[in-house]
């Protein structure tokens, strides 16, 4: 048997070294998901750049707060679904919408 | 033959109609697009929790600059990849993390 010193010593190299490969698990994850997310945010602005010539040619407005206040409703059920929380979503929506507008203006010019 | 005037009111109207349903095409995958982020949030949060609560466990500190540059670095070449503006890749990042942080140090408090 060990003194308990050396137990101590080999217990706490076990942990660091579990916690240190859990954190790099987890990283790796986050990598991919953020992909995800950079993928997923360039097909989204693609689709608000058309919508935004669109409104140009058309002389539409470039922000629609009828449009925007049904989309943060959306987003705060699908958040909840999604066990995100709501502020998040929301704030995250405005972020979005924010760069959308600034673009949309652009094309007005 | 319809006279200039009649065919004009017609074309106007077509052109409406036609934007109007690439418009509403538009949206559709945008509030798709949008359901994909938001999982995908869910998810990437989830892992920052895990890593936030081994953080406090371990007494790591909240932040880790070194590995965000990293991630910032990365980002920017995905968004290259994906035609989205780098700049935007990199304060949409920057949002992100900062909501981590914050989680982190709640979980430390």
């Amino acid at each position: 048997m060990l003194p308990p010193t050396r137990i101590g010593e080999i217990t706490m190299t076990d942990n660091t070294t579990r916690a240190a490969e859990l954190l790099k698990t987890h990283r790796a994850s986050i990598d991919r998901l953020d992909a995800i997310l950079i993928y997923t945010l360039g097909e989204r602005f693609a689709h608000t750049k058309a919508v935004g010539q669109l409104k140009a040619n058309h002389d539409l407005p470039a922000s629609d707060p009828d449009r925007e206040a049904k989309q943060i409703t959306r987003l705060k059920s699908l958040a909840e679904s999604a066990d995100l929380d709501t502020a998040f979503a929301e704030k995250f929506l405005n972020f979005i919408i924010q760069e959308v507008i600034k673009n949309h203006k652009t094309y007005q010019d």
